[in-house]
């Protein structure tokens, strides 16, 4: 019951520490890093220091990692290299991976090899439950044999408000990205929109013609069509074109 | 001990609740309504029906106001008639207004008397914590008095979550809006800067004058510039203009 309590006690603090955290976060690659961090202050036990990293894998190959400091982005670093280990094995396939003793574990050996030489005795890997093509992990890296084996129910408590709060770090960061692609989109666009104006007028002609007429142009010249739309704009006015929208 | 542990396996369950119910929800009015009628399912208690309603005011008078039931609605609504109540005196001053006994409250009486007539004996008003000019509340009615005076601690831990919870909500619904504006902004602006670069071939003038004449004729003709330009590019395309981005 005592422990039960206190887990409990850890749980409402951590869930509001990580909702604190995306809401002063940047961006998603902010939220990693204070989520590392605050993970390795979370679950570091007497006795064993812990060093945390969080894997985030999304789309194809898009890796994100962050680490609570040098030696567990060392760690993951590693990982990538030698092409596998625990940590990139839970992110990948969801399951859980416990290494209470580096040197016992048959698995991953190259990996292991290295990451034995840094003192690391213990690593587990958390897997995230995410939505959507992303996946990830908590990783945790103790320098002391089985330093998590009394842990488990707290890691699984942490992780699975991590998941929660990285959904919507990412949520969000969708949302951000979105906004800042169509200002960036729109800012090209007032010249091209401009250039095709410009084209249907001396040409007498449609909005499709008029891009035809950009399209080929652009190529022809191996120029970009929103450089070429740039100096068609610049060439009328006499002065390049300005974004007057302000999002 | 016993009660502590209680909250806090509630506190727990009721932080990742608001979470998912933020995944879950299309914008702020439907989190908003799902946070009435988790608050009404969760705060409950023994003897006592308890209706709950959420009322969030941003900006200069912009009022969303959410409820469990028809009950809740009918309370807010009231109250915005009357000219205000408890829970829009919590709203906006941050203060918690206790109403243990209807009958005995000296204050807001217009508004009382009408609530007395449904029934409803106690009233709660909970400050949320928000970020900038946004204020809120969450609003209790029981149909017992002195409902909520056992479970203070429980209504003030639930606050605390939902606050959190809602401020995030908020964000995601500030960057969704956005995004919104910046795709309707670009479908006019489309037909807009098309036409520039029209008045800008035929008159052998810049972006600015050729905006200008736009607005000119805009005033002139009593017409909104979206709709005049694109008449304008119409007329030289023979055909209505397109927006060929998809954001």
């Amino acid at each position: 019951m005592d422990q039960t309590f206190n887990w409990l006690l850890e749980a409402s603090r951590i869930a509001a520490a990580l909702q604190e955290r995306i809401l002063a976060s940047e961006d998603v690659a902010d939220f990693l890093a204070e989520l590392a961090r605050h993970a390795a202050d979370t679950l570091s036990g007497a006795g064993s220091e812990v060093y945390c990293s969080v894997t985030l894998l999304r789309d194809k190959n898009r890796i994100s990692s962050a680490g609570s400091g040098e030696q567990s982005l060392y760690m993951d670093e590693t990982q990538y290299k030698c092409g596998g280990g625990p940590c990139l094995y839970a992110a990948q396939t969801h399951v859980l991976i416990d290494v209470p003793e580096v040197d016992k574990e048959p698995r991953w050996r190259s990996y292991l090899d290295l990451v034995r030489d840094t003192g690391v005795k213990a690593i587990l890997g958390v897997p995230f439950n995410l939505e959507g093509n992303a996946t990830g992990a908590l990783n945790l890296y103790a320098t002391r044999a089985h330093a998590f084996d009394n842990s488990a129910p707290l890691i699984a408590l942490y992780a699975e408000q991590a998941s929660l709060s990285l959904r919507l770090a990412l949520r969000m960061g969708e949302l951000a990205e979105m906004k800042e692609h169509l200002a960036a989109a729109m800012e090209s666009r007032t010249a091209i929109d401009i250039a095709i104006g410009i084209l249907m007028a001396e040409n007498r002609c449609d909005q499709e013609q008029a891009f035809s007429i950009l399209r080929r142009a652009s190529s022809n010249r191996n120029a970009k069509i929103r450089d070429l739309a740039a100096e068609i704009a610049g060439s009328v006015a006499g002065k390049p074109v300005q974004t007057y929208f302000k999002p």
